[in-house]
């Protein structure tokens, strides 16, 4: 069979960065098919040690856009706003096809520019921009999505991942562990967009509108970071059989969808408990198939090189898909449901004076707002004539648990706000 | 943007038990653009509780690939015989695609069958037949293979899989765990296939041709079964840490490579250790993305129907790939690694004699072909006299390990044949 391979592509690449270059030197070495024309830097005048022959480098990214003999634009600049943004939009409406591992632009703007694709029929690939490596927008994309997936969860930010780890099996705290990772080259450019989880809610955001089909809603997706997690948090957690992990989950609840991101406790067995360091891991849960695990390294030049290479291919050997699988035009209305009335079991850490009646109190406290106790525990605090309770509660909904949270921080015998976590599974 | 989908696709199924009726529920409930023909049942009389309402039944699969209306020919049948080995060369003859969930066919008859499909501008769907819902032939085909696979092993048949871990958790004995399996209906028909390491034999010979684009050679896999496995076996395993797996393994070591399927003692922290039951796992490592990991339900009418759905969709929007991603005119040529020239750590179980100097005679032999012992434990046999030794060694050659192990089994003390299980990883 001759497959429909077009036999000489060329691509632009704007952005040379670890992921730009990562995949230029793929492409460099395996892929003599596809030809360079042209590379958008930040700085013409940096010193590179690469070789660039024939390829015409700009500090203009536009220019790929409208440079007539580009077939693909390869955006790696990163950034929801300028010049990712006009560079992605202007390549589609001059129907280029777009392949970026811009996360943060599809789940700003992604409606918008899907609609631009679509109008030009073109497509914008992406599977570098959730998971690196892991091909779980193929997965989802061509074939998980028609069995009607009711959730899709997972650690899609390394960065957090690798603090977690290194917080629970090293006891490092978290500012070391984050510089760490920094050192690593798996932080983000901003670290905040890591740590208080905005980049996991970029990414389950994409994959809620892949999975059921929803316009791409960021402004919905709860999101949490882990900045405040504490190391005594690990060793409770575990007294009770848990990790702890910061998901992406998006689940369907009947005609709610809910997207959110947040520390959770897992089950120490369950699959995604195992996940470690800077690996990432994808849940799928549908009503064919069931359960589906995807393992592998969430971001890194090669393993991001590799997810844009194989996007590349798919358009040479002309297997384009709509970007979300389903056209934008007929995406289905789901309601959002507020994280207030979702349900959840959950962690608690009360920090209290070592008093009579305290307990009592807290108690009281719960039972007064119907909240059922599963396990508890309490211990010495590490602050003299201090004790640590920890409670593990019964499913309850949020907004009755921000409530009772509430009333016990004001007991006047607490000394630092109540944590919780919520459980997940 | 306009998908290239076709509009209307009339289809034919051959065969129609668990699989085939499990497709075609799906079809028939979620996907009215798909027109299912004509069926193929082995049995025209036997009463059904479907309409089939202008569906033709016919007893003759070979039907279906002489109906001119029909577009795709879903085989369903299993086997590497006829009927299904005649109705797919004559499908694919009258330029038909084929859809199969038929491991065993593809792994003793692909390379013709491919061959055919590539001459005839079609080509072969097989997603169903390699660890069921999951889509590693997707993965693999459309997108690993561009990362240079070194290595792809996994726990490819969920019968096995489900009696080793039933035997581990619960205790129980080989023959009760396969009764269990084949009551929830994971048991392939012919039981041997799965438990003889057969079935698992042919999905990995057919991964390692994904993999390495090497011509499907299933004579070249090496074949063990988990029929020896001893409830033992599981607590000494895990006394050093390990789980016993039934693992495929495909493996590029220079110019040569290997296929083989046995039984492996896996670290319990492993990925891999941790997929119980009746779920598959696929790993792949390339030198790209590094490790992936692929855990979904291996079996079962939902997930394989799925699997077949998917494919069906992939042709529909004319996503068409060459049946093992390179064409078959262009596989590369390695050589087979026999296992005797692989080298492993092992497992030996000796059950001797509980006499003075038997142990020393044992470490003697071990000694003179050069084997050394990473741990050991000795315990007393249930068999009164009797000890158990079991012996962890370093790593050493297969043919020198055998040798050792027929020098062992002479001995006059020794009461059964030496038990030997391969460590992997």
């Amino acid at each position: 069979m001759k497959l429909k391979m077009i036999k000489k592509i060329n691509i632009g690449i704007a952005g040379f960065g670890t992921v730009g270059q990562g995949f230029f030197n793929q492409i460099n070495k395996f892929h003599k098919d596809v030809n360079v024309l042209q590379i958008a830097v930040k700085n013409l005048t940096k010193k590179r040690k690469i070789n660039f022959k024939k390829i015409k480098l700009t500090s203009k990214a536009n220019e790929l856009a409208e440079n007539p003999e580009i077939h693909v634009v390869v955006e790696c600049i990163g950034g929801s706003k300028d010049p990712a943004y006009a560079l992605v939009k202007n390549a589609l409406n001059n129907k280029k096809h777009v392949i970026t591992a811009n996360k943060a632009l599809l789940a700003i703007h992604g409606n918008e520019l899907i609609k631009v694709a679509e109008a030009n029929n073109v497509t914008i690939n992406y599977e570098a921009a959730i998971a690196g490596g892991v091909p779980i927008v193929k997965a989802v994309r061509e074939n998980l999505r028609h069995n009607n997936i009711v959730k899709i969860y997972g650690i899609l930010n390394g960065t957090c991942n690798y603090i977690l780890t290194k917080m629970e099996q090293e006891g490092k705290n978290f500012a070391s562990a984050l510089k760490d990772a920094q050192k690593l080259g798996y932080a983000e450019l901003d670290p905040a967009f890591d740590i208080k989880g905005v980049d996991a809610a970029h990414k389950i955001t994409l994959l809620s509108s892949l999975a059921f089909n929803v316009p791409i809603k960021f402004s919905s997706t709860y999101i949490e970071g882990i900045d405040k997690i504490e190391l005594d948090d690990f060793s409770f957690a575990k007294e009770f059989g848990y990790k702890i992990k910061l998901l992406g989950i998006a689940e369907k609840k009947g005609s709610f969808y809910e997207q959110r991101v947040h520390p959770c406790l897992v089950k120490e067995d369950s699959e995604i408990a195992k996940v470690e360091n800077e690996l990432n891991a994808v849940v799928v849960i549908d009503e064919m198939v069931g359960k589906s695990v995807f393992i592998g390294p969430g971001a890194g030049a090669k393993p991001t090189g590799a997810a844009i290479t194989a996007d590349l291919i798919d358009l040479m050997r002309n297997n384009i898909s709509l970007p979300l699988g389903g056209s934008i035009m007929e995406t289905v209305k789901l309601k959002n449901l507020n994280i207030l009335d979702s349900s959840f079991a959950y962690y608690l850490k009360i920090i209290v004076k070592d008093e009579v009646g305290v307990m009592r109190k807290i108690t009281n406290i719960l039972a007064r707002n119907k909240i059922s106790i599963d396990q508890q525990k309490q211990v010495h605090s590490s602050k003299k004539g201090y004790a640590s309770i920890v409670i593990i509660t019964h499913n309850i909904k949020e907004k009755i648990a921000i409530k009772a949270i509430k009333e016990i921080n004001n007991m006047k015998r607490i000394n630092n706000k109540v944590k919780f976590i919520r459980i997940e599974g």
